[in-house]
């Protein structure tokens, strides 16, 4: 099995292991105990920290460890926001950051007051640093951006957009989860998260560094661990492999950049010459060196995904036929990207140029054979005319990437100038009909509910999406 | 070094270390990815669910995994709270609870409308069933309870208070953090929050049992991991290895109780015989198996500790002066007892014989090496006397156990019927000059404040204890 997936969750760094071993032997103890084996502890703690706090380029005692990334998160927001509750309780994060901050953010805005402010990003997923100029507010209490996006790969112009906030009295939360094992983060930033396991330490570690100066006041309830901002005993062997990981990554990570990038720009160059209809997103250059998404016009992503892992390869996805919500990815809906078959690959360190050339291999099979599967649906329905939204496909019922697909088939028997409606239920239909517009530069008129429509069924609850011919 | 201290961290269990590194190569990816690995891991984190709910007496599916017990505690108590808030907004618990219990319960009061009702103990540190049974009202949302007390050893009924609660509708969270590795908590209750380093797995694995049917809402944030109440990736090695040394302990657990249940009694009926002016506390019989702690008169606990740990032992404390806080143990103050000169004493699974004895042997000496050391404090004060007080002892800036040591000295020279009073700003003097009265058989008069006495310095803010000599 070939691993293509280290933005989910990177193998364990042989550092790692091998500290996390010696740790379990040496940190067990608690650390605040007084005798030997705590003072051991402690010593094996404070080393953690500093080590931590030197990759992140703090001061140790501005780092703490939590237990996840996705808990520094909720700790860093909640933390930062409690302690400038006077300034107020404006909260402003891009539309494209990770669950954990969209989750801070939305349990904030179900708080008492809580306001949020998602500044949208361009085509290529980035934001403007302009964007957050115009969003910070008198009473904005906390901005965050991630460092580089974790589905598309895109380097967000953190130096800058810190700069703004710094001029505007804002402190900004830098989640750096994706990134933080390559570089530390640029500018003049107040808060940082991240997450071990995504470099290649352990699970069950994450990091938050606070500034000092920046105003504080950790959720409640808290204890005594972790300079009081995470609670509970302290994961201490994790923490140990986590700190000396992140070290050896730093170590290996010029060399590997270089070598990973070139990875990444064969992908990037060879796919779309290999599989047709296919969009590569993201930003080609401003990226992360290990990361390229791109999404396959007519293909169901699960799909692509069991026949990929089949062939041997293990990548990720944000279409909506794969997530456990069935909704499809925020970020390819906030680029306007094409969610319906969509790819991710994250190389992780080590990974080969053999191990890429293969993946090039299979891909244009493995796409062609889904496509094959899903090109005849087994029962077309009937199309129908109107004379507000021309031809009328009903596609309800059936799930990305039927809608297109049918979409496609008929768009070469309508008129230039024509209209055609997909009458679809697909939440995916809102996002993918747009997107294979502008890819298939087609226009598209918008949509509208399709209820009452008296040549559908009563129980049709879907919405019309219409296109007009252009071409 | 011999370890006494399993109650603050057990050491890993053979078999939690085994798990731990087969599952860091057969369980390190993200166990919700569709790919062979992913699956995999998914397979890991049921079989792990299945054994910890065998283990806690539930079904897989009531049992989730958090990064701790302090977070397990954490969540149960607000997620709880939060699910019952039509109810009302009144929480019980007890006033020995854990820490995190404790501050949980204190986030609560702080928060709107937030009430919390904590139960007295008796001198052996239980609860009364009854007193739950008072407790409960209309608007109590929840009532807590640990199952053994992690300073003392007493076991409370918690099978009573759960039928308590349970007649009233209130659901019970019992804290089983010390008990767990030993059975499963019996009687009718709603959660259960334990912890895995305490039972000898590793760090950052806690367990949250929570029964159908009990109304609980997560705490926001949350995501999609563990049943939406422990968000952030899942730690899956330390988990797979709490649950393999959860059974692991279980299977020693009938052997390994007598054992140490008779290497305990062994260590309270010959303390007191070895050590003069000591104090066992906890129920003798209702004990958890491993633990065992006294109080030693006119000693300074973190002195005691230290030599201790010369002589190779490590053990813990409830005293003043060892906590980071500096407060005295509110479990001892709950019960009454003395804190100063305070040891605990918890075996580890596999804790010997030889080990105990030696300790037995140690102790006498360290005691009274100690006691010479603070027996004659540098530059003890004038006395001087006082209508309303009788004689006074001026202790001001000095620490624990020095205010009861001058008492003691003093004591001798009061004529039957009369009074001396303990002038002190050390907050250990309220609890430990009444429990001194006890264990000498003296009268505690009360205590007033101590700042406008004229014979004291203007700087003086102590408070005035005095004591009436019985005999």
């Amino acid at each position: 099995m070939v691993y293509f997936d280290a933005a989910s969750t990177a193998p364990l760094h042989p550092v790692a292991r091998q500290a996390l071993l010696a740790a379990l032997d040496e940190g067990w103890a608690d650390p605040s105990r007084l005798y030997r084996e705590g003072r051991r502890a402690r010593m094996l703690l404070d080393a953690a920290r500093e080590t931590a706090a030197e990759a992140v380029g703090c001061r140790a005692d501005e780092v703490v460890f939590t237990s996840s990334g996705t808990r520094a998160v909720h700790t860093g927001i909640a933390g930062a926001l409690a302690g400038r509750r006077r300034a107020g309780r404006h909260l402003v994060v891009s539309a494209v950051e990770h669950s954990s901050v969209l989750h801070a953010a939305e349990a904030h805005e179900a708080a008492d007051g809580g306001d949020v402010t998602r500044i949208a990003v361009d085509r290529s997923g980035r934001v403007a640093a302009d964007d957050y100029r115009s969003a910070l507010r008198g009473d904005t209490a906390l901005a965050c951006l991630q460092s580089a996006n974790h589905e598309v790969g895109t380097v967000q112009p953190v130096a800058e957009v810190a700069e703004v906030c710094r001029a505007a009295g804002v402190p900004l939360l830098v989640d750096a989860a994706q990134s933080l094992g390559w570089e530390p983060v640029g500018g003049d930033w107040s808060l940082v998260a991240a997450s071990a396991h995504k470099w290649g330490g352990p699970a069950g570690v994450g990091l938050l560094a606070v500034r000092k100066g920046v105003r504080f006041a950790a959720p409640a309830p808290a204890d005594e661990r972790e300079h009081g901002r995470a609670p509970g005993f302290e994961n201490l062997p994790a923490i140990v492999a986590a700190a000396a990981s992140l070290r050896a990554v730093r170590e290996e990570a010029v060399a590997e950049r270089a070598r990973l990038t070139a990875l990444v720009d064969r992908i990037r160059a060879r796919v779309p010459e290999l599989v047709p209809d296919v969009e590569v997103v993201g930003d080609p250059v401003r990226r992360l060196p290990h990361l390229v998404t791109f999404s396959c016009l007519y293909v169901d992503g699960e799909a692509l995904l069991t026949e990929l892992d089949r062939a041997g390869f293990a990548v990720s996805s944000g279409s909506s036929c794969t997530s456990s919500t069935l909704t499809p990815s925020h970020v390819l809906r906030a680029m306007g990207a094409l969610s319906e078959g969509n790819v991710r690959v994250s190389l992780p360190r080590g990974a080969s140029e053999a191990d890429v050339d293969r993946f090039l291999d299979v891909l244009p099979g493995v796409v062609r054979r889904v496509r094959e599967q899903l090109g005849a649906p087994a029962a077309a329905e009937p199309e129908v005319t109107d004379e507000e939204s021309g031809l009328v496909i009903d596609t309800l019922g059936k799930r990305c990437p039927i809608p297109v697909i049918e979409l496609a088939k008929v768009i070469a028997d309508v008129p230039v100038g024509g209209l055609v409606t997909v009458v679809s239920d697909d939440e995916a239909a809102r996002l993918d009909i747009p997107a294979w517009c502008e890819m298939r530069d087609q226009e598209y008129v918008g949509e509208r509910d399709a209820v009452h429509w008296e040549h559908l069924p009563p129980e049709a609850a879907g919405v019309a999406y219409t296109v007009r011919r252009r071409t």
